[in-house]
């Protein structure tokens, strides 16, 4: 899974019927040291509720529709959990709410 | 799945059975944020009646193959949504027909 | 799909069981703008008849096995169509036989 | 499989109920020459008991489902060893415990 | 398929039990023209009976569980076959054994 922050969203009304009703999130890489975005940016599935400045991590590939939200869809990627806290070699790089 | 602009089509006489009466669409991944081409280009199978021009997103990997198009087929890109706009920390980077 | 030209053979007397009588295509992806070699090489799972010189494209990943000649097979990459022509921006950047 | 080091930890409480129990380590990739890390960061599904500054190998894309502890659930990537030694050339890069 | 020399071995001891007895090939990709190692490593489960020198080719993804070795483990990489030549223009790049 990838470390990323969500920066916004992307709305298309022509689409595949499959993925009506699914949220479109529009994330950006971080580096989980800096906490910097890369201006890396891949379109993800919401299953978790996400919004705007969350940092989550997302899965890519076939395990992308093993979510409730995604299950059967042509997804490639899904955010899967909303992040709380980084620790890297013992200290924190990132704590949500600070 | 991945930003990017229709720019092209790619035409074939000579392939697998399967790929038969499918469009193939070229596309130029774009950054989200200054709307510019990247110059990195992907074959990718239409589902949704993508033009010239188009924003769009496509889906990469098995996913490619969960369209009503490309059910069973050999692909590993598909475009899925043609994109209405595109938010990104509270302003629009995009909005069709602009 | 990817784009790339056909530049030559990989030969292997001793693999997988079954991949034997598959050809391998040693393959050079290209800009489809300027239809130079990147010198990124792939080598492929031939399933169209493809030769030297021809202009391609190659499915990757899972799918690389939803082609006649790869069902079955440990394969990421299959050719399935050996292009006619590619058009961007309204003009041809590339014509078979030209 | 990739060679990387386990550097620290992602804890998330809003997650995907698919994933809930599992131990999400963060992995910088190595080169298994200078045994450096590349700065090159990955969340990976623990399923071997890995800890703080371990020497693993992970397994990404639908692989990382066939582990027993990510079996079914939303994972791209997984911890499936420990490494003992690493041999190059005749010569050790990295040996356990020395 | 990718091209690679096979330059070491990875031994670990601590590991998913799916994966006992498998050999882990430490392989180095090359430029096929050059025939140089890139310095760009992968880790790969042998089901040739791949050694030290040998160019050979592995398969990524999905498909490298279908070989006899392989099926059912969790595993990313897989080396098919050992290359007696490389052809590119009409001229070998590679033979075996010179």
């Amino acid at each position: 899974m990838v470390l990323a922050r969500v920066v916004g969203t992307v709305v298309s009304s022509h689409k595949s019927q499959k993925i009506e009703g699914i949220k479109f999130l529009l994330l950006d890489k971080i580096d989980p040291v800096s906490m910097k975005g890369k201006g890396d940016f891949v379109v993800s599935m919401d299953s978790v509720g996400a919004g705007p400045g969350d940092i989550v991590f997302y899965v890519s590939g076939s395990s992308a529709r093993n979510t409730d939200v995604t299950e059967g869809k042509p997804s490639d990627s899904a955010v899967i959990a909303i992040v709380d806290h980084i620790e890297k070699d013992g200290a924190f790089t990132y704590q949500k709410n600070r």
